[in-house]
């Protein structure tokens, strides 16, 4: 029991260290394409900084730009650019559901039968199986939306090539949560079309849910409930992420039109104000994708999209951040608390104090990271503080929103802001995980001594 | 067992509702005080607003004020001032000692000892006791301050009485931790005496640095070693406290001198660098005076000022903010986990992790709870974020350095100051269990489920 808990926590180790070598190769790869000359329109000089910069917001589908990608790339170097995207939206998801799946442990009664439908293949065929299944998911997402896009970009755009290559850079920088966009000026050209808005919104959301959550659905939709399946049993993750998800969106728009209610909203109709507020919501869970300049909020609207692209999207999803789960663990916990009540139970499942003690440590070390590049970038840059705690709640949640200032950062800036994407795709969690060391299991116990808090 | 145990549940939030009693109680009978005419400089008129913030900042002993002190005041009134601190700072202080007594389980082994001292005694009489103990050593050593001070401050002003009230309030307000001045521009006067920011230094710590080491200390310094209470053991709590508060103050300034060596520092000569960054890290602890204005910082140091202050003094002291004990905590529970241990052991020790589990908790909802206060002021106050961030984490760590906005706010701005200084003051654990519902102890649980976190 005890030895095969410890292959457990190796094989996690491994795996996350599998992760990052995936991120390190995948950075290496983009560089090498995205410098390639044939990739660039005339005149165009890349600085070896500003291609890693690229290359690492792009795997890390966070959509922080130091060069205009519309202007640098050319029509192949945008469908280049699609791949890397691709490559690193996908690439760290399936990894992600991967780990998932490997630490039995770590998933949920559900998840496990999930994985089980074949349990009579040998374990890795299984698992190809699995990725398999994401890529054929998320593909068809993409592949649907480059459709319905493309042919609803007719009515903006020329010619259909146009239409279809806006289309399709569009879906896919939606559904992986890229937030690059090609048009010039993200979707603020779309500002008053709900259609293209709603389509965006659609693929943002099944990108940054997570897959376990979308895995989970399509097994409820297609009715499976043979034995030991039943049909309206998902799983405890499932169910907090996704309420967690939807409530922060919800949240999120009701707190922009009241911030904002004398600010930018002030001019606006009804329906501009919905839309408005929601896209924005939206956008902080992991796209990046803006109907609007963000810097016309005011600064507590700032603010407050600075927590929401803190806190980011769901577990295994394309998304960065401290992730939904560890937020709602937090606040489980401090309402369980205040209610005197010991133990967190919800959805008749009770959680793991060992889980609540990581949501925790997730949070404090991300904040802590979070604050600390705030000062050292204060210190370098002549930047405002807000949007260089913008810039970087944006880095570490792998949204891509920014306050304009992405292409005037200093080269250590540079590899500040880069540093907090890679922390922000892989996890919190890994991250301590990657630089922790062996596991030492201490044989020996002091005695318990409490102490004053707070 | 499972009685007693409600028994002491019931007990501790009885006790904190005494605090908060006291402490309204304090504050109405402050602001009938301070209320009278008597009290003030002719043609002195408070509003309502600013009588109620004066008492609460007094009682709290956080010392942001809205109207100048020394031309409010008359000198009877600053001595009612004092009288206030003395309530205020002694006051909480004793009753969380107080606390910390009756419930034996919170306190260490060495903790536990000390009280026993007088186990023959009853526990009210023990209690009574232990009070006067606090009382005298917080006199005594504010006796001591008074003497030095107003001796020495013979050099700076006119006449003996001047020197003897400069010196009296100085000595209060630095033991106290209150950081009111009377002499219209805090220590500003006295930034080339070393001598004046010493014996500053030396109240403030001795306040700030917790009761229960105080207590310790004079029992290892008496060399008490009588049988179950050798001279060097020192409680777990004490060590731990007194060091991160020594670590915070020393990380403090070093980091005060790199971020300001080409800003505040840049033209000071060696020994005036070392002074003015110990004293304002010093400060931050809980004091509030300052040798210079804060404004003058550059931004990176006004966050890591924040930080400093949102971390504020030890528990069961005069000071607020999360508290040294619970910083340390979180931090030993990362590095822990960092370094693959399970558990945290600490001088021979083992913290328990219900502890850390609270610690989290603290850390948190304070973090949440300064995040929606600067929204809040954010969007009704005209001022700078930086400047509205640093009056909410100066007034919940009940610090009370501003960069000058606190005459400026606005009632509703007031009212949310007033707040925060109240719960940094109580202390956030205080505050959970103050709104925490009578304990319901379950006696079903339901399966556990493990979720991906971060
Ligand atoms: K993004
Ligand atoms: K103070």
């Amino acid at each position: 029991m005890d030895l095969s808990n410890r292959k457990i926590k190796l094989t996690y180790l491994s795996a996350i260290r599998l992760i990052v070598l995936f991120y390190v190769i995948a950075v290496i790869f983009s560089v090498g394409l995205l410098s390639l000359p044939i990739f660039h329109n005339e005149g165009v000089e890349l600085s070896f900084i500003d291609l890693v910069f690229t290359a690492v917001s792009a795997i890390s589908v966070t959509g922080l730009t130091v060069v205009s990608t519309v202007d640098t790339f050319n029509a192949a170097g945008k469908i280049a650019l699609t791949f890397v995207l691709q490559f690193g939206g996908i690439g760290i998801m399936t990894l992600g559901t991967f780990i998932w799946v490997m630490l039995r442990k770590r998933i949920g009664l559900r998840g496990r039968q999930l994985i089980q439908i074949d349990q009579n293949r040998t374990s890795l065929s299984g698992s190809v199986q699995l990725i398999l299944k994401i890529l054929k998911t998320i593909l068809l997402i993409e592949l649907v939306g480059t459709i319905i896009l493309s042919a609803y970009f007719l009515n903006y755009f020329d010619t259909w090539q146009e239409s279809l290559l806006q289309g399709y850079f569009g879906a896919v920088s939606a559904t992986t949560n890229a937030g690059f966009d090609i048009t010039g000026s993200s979707l603020e050209l779309f500002a008053n079309d709900y259609f293209v808005q709603f389509i965006n919104m659609v693929l943002l959301t099944l990108g940054a849910i997570g897959f376990p959550v979308l895995f989970e659905l399509q097994n409820y939709i297609r009715g499976d409930h043979r034995e030991g399946n039943p049909r309206h049993s998902f799983s405890l993750f499932t169910k907090l992420t996704t309420i967690t998800f939807f409530a922060l969106i919800v949240v999120g728009m009701i707190l922009i039109l009241i911030l904002e209610r004398n600010g930018f909203m002030a001019d606006k109709v009804w329906h501009e104000k919905i839309f408005y507020s929601l896209f924005q919501s939206v956008t902080t869970r992991n796209g990046g994708l803006a109907t609007m300049d963000v810097s016309e909020f005011t600064p507590p609207t700032l603010i407050l999209l600075c927590v929401l692209m803190f806190i980011g999207a769901s577990p295994s999803s394309v998304g960065g951040g401290i992730r939904t789960t560890t937020f709602a663990i937090m606040l489980l916990a401090i309402y369980n608390f205040a209610k005197g009540r010991t133990g967190i139970k919800i959805f008749g499942r009770e959680l793991d104090n060992e889980d609540i003690i990581r949501s925790f440590m997730v949070i404090t070390t991300a904040a802590m990271l979070c604050i600390t590049a705030i000062i050292l970038l204060a210190s370098i840059e002549p930047f405002p503080i807000l949007a260089i705690a913008f810039e970087v709640t944006s880095a570490f949640g792998t949204t891509g929103l920014s306050m304009g200032v992405t292409p005037e950062l200093s080269t250590a800036g540079k590899c500040i802001i880069i540093f907090l994407m890679f922390v922000g795709r892989i996890g919190i969690f890994s991250f301590l995980f990657l630089i922790r060391g062996k596991e030492t299991k201490e044989n020996y116990h002091y005695p318990k001594e409490r102490v004053i808090i707070g």
